[in-house]
């Protein structure tokens, strides 16, 4: 894979040493994220709403409602960011100066472009695979009304940056400070609790494996 | 207190029953976080950050370097929005169409003002006591060189959305579907791991009251 270029709005300026340029880490930093943050200018101003995300190969994939003005502006050409990070932990360095959080994020720049209709049905599942693995194979199909009810936008993955400083979770520079004073990391990860079946769901139906599926996933990563 | 204003900025346009305008809302997702994500416009485009977060009563507190371009841009009073999301499931319903995410989210608009120098300090030890509570007590004091480097920004929480769709966890709308297909949520929650003490630590040196402090919090709130 090509690494991630360097332009004007991709640079880290803060922390470089901190920037990744790996496309495999930008994939795994969205890979092993549910949702991220999307950011549009309206009227002149940053407007960022939460949103579920989702990859098909070098591209982004989100979704919403047709009827969502918000999306219809991404839809006409609106320039996004989306921001998806992973908290890893607080590090507690010997002065609140040197002290930070430790996490794993990453900035795509671009224009989305809207997934024709005969393309958005499997649009839809990868994007479902992504946030629900196995899922779409234990419900009924989509409905052309739940199709044509919603938007499908890909984002491609060319103008985008990540930092990682999650390799100083332990390890601090050495500063001179008093070693007396603890110094380290509290490690932050996602977990899952226990399933909460509907009360609607007939008696003695289990858990179904896409759910474990999600469980595990979450688990074995620490990041949702 | 007063509740939110609905304001063409702040009333929440999809899925507007989830919209909640108690003030104690939102300074409930912001408390329960460390960080969010901070959006502005540069050269016409959004562009969104991680950013560690406060609350000092009304306002929201962000700081950063002086010598970044991004904080100079704020401080000279670029527009910004701050989004803290808190996510606490998937929701698996009979459908993929309503599945969805389950998340408290506040989206807070606004202009920030620099705090002056000599209220950067104690500005500073307030944010410091959101993100890591009672560690201001185990390390020095700051030192005139650090004050001069950082930046601290409030931003009042005058405009400001809360979407909380959390009540939704359990119980689904009659959906008219399959009752033999299981339907829940999988909860997601933050969780700490054991404390990582740096290997520069003074041999002995027990884990102080503020990391078991913050470990204690997100582990009763399940949101960091």
């Amino acid at each position: 894979m090509i690494d991630l270029p360097l332009t004007a709005q991709t640079r880290i300026r803060r922390e470089a040493h901190h920037q990744v340029t790996d496309r495999a880490a930008l994939y795994d930093v969205i890979d092993g994220a549910l949702s991220g943050t999307i950011a549009i200018v309206r009227d002149d101003r940053p407007v960022a709403l939460p949103i579920g995300i989702g990859r098909d190969g070098d591209d982004l994939l989100i979704h919403g409602s047709t009827g969502s003005d918000f999306f219809r502006r991404i839809a006409a050409g609106a320039p996004v960011c989306v921001t998806v990070t992973h908290l890893l932990g607080l590090k507690y360095a010997r002065s609140l100066f040197d002290s930070s959080m430790r996490y794993r994020c990453a900035v795509v720049h671009g224009v989305a472009s809207v997934v024709p209709a005969d393309e958005k049905e499997a649009a839809l599942l990868t994007l479902s695979e992504h946030l629900m693995p196995g899922r779409g194979l234990e419900v009924r199909p989509m409905t052309t009304r739940e199709l044509a009810a919603t938007m499908v936008l890909r984002i491609p993955l060319a103008t985008a940056s990540v930092k990682d400083n999650a390799g100083s979770m332990v390890e601090e520079d050495d500063d001179g400070e008093d070693r007396a004073v603890w110094a380290g990391t509290l490690p932050l990860r996602m977990s899952v609790g226990e399933p909460v079946t509907s009360p609607q769901t007939r008696g003695g139906t289990p858990v179904p494996p896409s759910v474990q599926r999600a469980a595990a996933r979450v688990t074995a990563s620490g990041t949702a």
